[in-house]
């Protein structure tokens, strides 16, 4: 191979960092790749982490020592999110997604990569003071939501059941009211897929009544599990009713959602 | 802002075509942010598609012309996925695996992201030719496989739900049965999830004796659409009992799964 000049090993050292988002990479085998001294690299470095300042849109991490290397951490800039946030929020308020029951049609957009990308970077950037271990969430729309926190966050994802259809070995239990139907229903999570006294953050895509994320508080205290934050995309707002959980993080609220006249209105909340 | 060197622009832009990935990006747009001649983003385009070319880890798609642009087409090279697979069926090879009812414990890694990402690369690579519009999955285990599937071929999800929990206004349903569990189950489809005659790519988790995968082909009928592809991460290939559906793709092989002897042997399969 022809020794490659300097931008050439900055855009090859960009891309294999982008491509494992929060791992750490160690500069000898960026040194192997390109056949170039470890100093070389060091300075490839300097200069692409000066140029990835500049976007506000991720930035490199480096750690030295016998252990260390470099890392890509993604990032959304505040003014991106704020984007985001409003258009998704104007998409929502058409009236063509009022569903029969009063329910607000999500799927569409909780189902789609291009949308729930930027989500996850909101949620990262909220959440990774808090030093999370996992992201938990609960089937089925908020699923592809954590996966995208959860890989901004380089962590792994877990996924309660509802009702008792775990099948892999034991598992805990709990039963709960679901705000929006007023019905006794049971979630369950597999013994082996928490080991206990985890960090978590919870992710879901809609609180009504906050019931749900209730059920998950309580199922995650038994497995001795600390939640550290809890993230929904869209708050229902449209009573002053106290939720059945405090000091969660969400995105959007959904203010009016009016079957009679046709109106929906949700608004983007979070104050960056 | 100070004037951007060449070295930094490449870095820039490869950053930002890497976040959207499949989008076209117009170059009008990086001559404004870098305030720059368009000519000059071209010769910065042409040096950062060379040195991208080196890794076989995705390419730049250049159109010309009014509507033209530059879009990042995510790749995993075939020395990449081997190693993936094979690790992966290392992994699955472990006796510790093993569930009562002879399934084999996958979830952990299904809800891995850093496990996930190289899965979707590789599936996208085998059905781009394919020219899906869309990838469809069935809940819950493949949900994050489909996701990243579809985000690497920058197209929208769509998730089957099992049973008849569909809330989305009018929503077909159909029955089958399962090969794992001999039952006759239900899947359903809301109306509005999927237009009429799409493409469609189905990625599931795991595949016995394709009862599951059968019901999707079937209930994709009931909406015109044309199944273009079906890609499983895992069949179950324990006897020589043919599958109720041909011409899928699997990655890996289950070819040994025995409770008494604590032996599972899980094989890469992917010829690439």
């Amino acid at each position: 191979m022809e020794k490659m000049k300097r931008a050439e090993r900055m855009v090859a050292i960009t891309q294999v960092l982008m491509l494992k988002p929060n791992v750490l990479t160690p500069l000898t085998l960026f040194a192997e790749r390109f056949g170039t001294a470890k100093s070389t690299i060091s300075e490839d470095l300097m200069a692409v982490k000066g140029s990835l300042l500049l976007s506000g849109q991720g930035h490199l991490e480096t750690m030295s020592g016998a252990a260390g290397g470099v890392r890509y951490i993604p990032e959304i800039s505040k003014e991106e999110a704020s984007i985001v946030l409003s258009e998704l929020a104007d998409r929502l308020s058409d009236k063509e997604r009022i569903l029969a029951g009063g329910f607000l049609y999500m799927t569409d957009l909780l189902f789609d990569p291009s949308v729930l990308r930027p989500l996850g970077l909101i949620f990262a950037g909220a959440f990774r003071d808090k030093k999370p271990d996992v992201v938990v969430t609960i089937e089925t729309k908020g699923i592809p939501l954590a996966l995208v926190t959860a890989e901004a966050l380089g962590l792994p994802m877990v996924v309660i059941r509802s009702g008792n259809k775990v099948t892999e070995g034991s598992s805990v239990s709990i039963n709960y009211v679901s705000g929006s139907s007023r019905r006794i229903q049971t979630m369950s999570l597999s013994r082996r897929a928490l080991e206990p006294q985890r960090r978590v953050l919870v992710i879901d895509d809609f609180m009504k009544a906050g019931g749900t994320a209730l059920g998950i508080k309580n199922l995650m205290e038994e497995f001795e599990a600390n939640v550290v934050g809890m993230g929904v995309l869209v708050e229902a707002r449209m009573t002053e009713e106290p939720k059945l959980v405090e000091g969660y993080l969400a995105l959007l609220q959904l203010k009016e959602l009016n079957i009679a006249t046709g109106k929906t209105s949700v608004v983007p909340m979070f104050n960056l």
